[in-house]
């Protein structure tokens, strides 16, 4: 009697996800990877060469990090991909247990090397550090990725300037969908014989500069070819502010709701906010490190603690310059409220002192506190 | 019955102590400090502005640290003793609750300071930081280090140069022995309320240049004044390794063995082995972590590593240079036989990279395994 009622339990299971497959308009609170679980939104400190500046992987996973970001072009230069081979990929090389994601480097390409051309079939550049020429081609980024044992692929794209004429917007997007095309193909062919659990996930990325109609044509395109998420690039790279809310809006709207949304290289505290309201799910920025390393201290005003969801504005935190005098003889910690190491236990004064006589330890004690406040904010932002 | 009993033992005790002494020459093992007991011999890592560079208390004390060395001179200046007023001592400040011994600045004085001028009164000089004139005596180098919360403060000395010629070595000597006598009068005027058990320890310091007469003058009217502790300074200022080891070994002599015998600024590895055997107690040298920061790591040579207490040679240990090339695909740890967290965690390949990248984590992981490297050779000669 009981394997008969287990067998219909069975077959109906069966027949609910022929005909209710999961729903698009069900916004995603989890992203799975091979290397565990993200929280959704989640924010990826950044380490570019294979470590965050001044910090272990320890320290990260006591912060809150779930995910971290780590960039195809600046490794494929140094160490370069034998090591990876030889040391058994990034994780292993750094000893971060978690996912990584990493970019695919067409946003270095396009801003760091010189004598770079650009044909259909790839981009030829020379590189910063021993003037060789490269050439990388969607397929090769791909191969590059999986090499260094990325959990999260990023397509290579062109990422055009701003500001950017129609015409150049239009006809970059076009190869930027065509790779789009070929990455995913490729991508196939190379991870076959992967088992579902242990295959990384293929995102593409939106380009179209400032234009909405490019925007919408790029997002649809993408979403034809499928991937396991979509990044929003091109944005914060010197447009208005309007500009550039516009463009996350829109995107957010279009792409599907159950696959995360990653707004590349993105961006303060208010703006991530903003763009978790519109639906976006992932970032990544700068802010926090590279401040913190200028004595930059993001302090979360009490007031607004614990009405962050509900913001509308951007008051809810400010910044203090640690290096600032007034802060010699302060006893008080960076934020009173605020639960991170720094905090726990070191003053004001003492920060200010690390700095003040170029103790490394005082980027370290920043970094640790103004990562936490990012970390913080977005488990706000998940609940 | 037995209170009769009690009687006769505590009497009985009472007159051992006042017939056997504690034995001039039996050798120290243990330091008692207000802060805590330090094993001997021992290493202090060297925290000059109040932080060991690139590292946290609570990694210093894992590393096995018992006892750590600021710097009374660089102190004074930055961040002041206003700061010290208001956060309550130099271990508030820091957060490091084991003992702290300061350096008295004497040996900065005379180093660092220029337009500097020595009176029997004391030492004028112009800031390095701001040009202003200072005027320091051996009372206020010992009201700055109570102000600083020192456990060990040491006295203000004249440091002399090498070469350096008998005449002024001699006018030199008697000036700090002056100084010293001053210094044991003010320190008791200044702690005569404080309780034992919380009372610093004063250290006298040795000089006299290269002239082993001198030197025996200055340990003789150093101990006639009576210290906590004595102190071997102005070696390791550039003469042949030969004088300083007839020096060390001379004042190793005549200095009691029942009380700590520090050697100020010293030393390699195969030195400080040397001078323990002579009855060196204490050391404190720059090596260990600014050469971590320039990529050089100290490595045990494993055949030696049990039988470093009966070494005669230099052998036990090599540096390498792990910036070399040949450690790009290094594979290993930088110790294969070494318990720190660099080498139970990371490949040369790694720190090599981050020490190319210029990762500011490259020169925390070699800190740690340099220290460590100190830390446990010290532990090893307490056996």
């Amino acid at each position: 009697m009981e394997i008969v009622w287990k067998l219909i339990t069975w077959k109906l299971k069966i027949k609910k996800n022929m005909f209710f497959p999961k729903q698009k308009n069900v916004k995603l609170k989890i992203l799975k990877t091979r290397r565990g679980n993200v929280r959704l939104p989640a924010f990826m400190p950044i380490a570019t060469r294979g470590a965050v500046k001044n910090l272990t992987p320890e320290e990260l996973k006591n912060l809150g990090a779930e995910i971290i970001l780590s960039n195809t072009y600046h490794l494929f230069q140094k160490p370069g991909l034998d090591v990876f081979k030889k040391i058994k990929g990034l994780h292993n090389f750094m000893k971060w247990s978690g996912p990584i994601l990493t970019d695919s480097g067409g946003y270095q390409v396009f801003s760091l090397s010189h004598k770079r051309k650009i044909t259909e079939k790839g981009v030829k550049f020379s590189s910063e550090i021993d003037g060789k020429e490269i050439f990388l081609t969607p397929e090769k980024v791909i191969d590059i990725q999986l090499a260094i044992g990325s959990d999260i692929i990023m397509v290579l794209d062109e990422c055009p300037p701003y500001p950017c004429s129609r015409k150049y917007a239009e006809k970059s997007l076009d190869l930027t969908l065509k790779w789009a095309e070929r990455s995913k193909k490729h991508f196939n062919l190379k991870t076959i014989h992967y088992k579902l659990k242990t295959k990384p996930l293929l995102f593409g990325i939106v380009q179209g500069s400032t234009y909405p109609d490019l925007r919408k044509k790029s997002a649809e395109k993408l979403i034809k070819i499928g991937f396991d998420g979509y990044a929003v690039g091109g944005v914060s790279v010197g447009e208005p502010r309007e500009e550039k809310i516009k463009i996350i809006k829109l995107c957010a709207q279009i792409l599907p709701k159950n696959k995360p949304i990653y707004v590349m290289g993105y961006g303060r505290p208010d703006e991530i906010v903003e763009a978790v309201k519109f639906g976006a799910d992932m970032f990544d920025c700068v802010i926090p490190t590279r401040e913190a390393r200028h004595g930059r201290i993001y302090i979360l005003n009490e007031k607004r603690r614990l009405k962050i969801k509900n913001l509308n504005s951007k008051n809810f935190y400010k910044t203090l310059q640690i290096t600032n005098n007034k802060y010699r003889l302060d006893a008080k910690p960076l934020d009173k409220n605020c639960q991170c190491y720094t905090c726990q236990n070191y003053s004001r004064a003492y920060i200010h002192h690390l700095f003040k006589t170029k103790e490394p330890l005082g980027q370290r004690l920043a970094t640790i506190h103004n990562l936490h406040f990012y970390l913080y904010l977005i488990k706000q932002l998940q609940k």
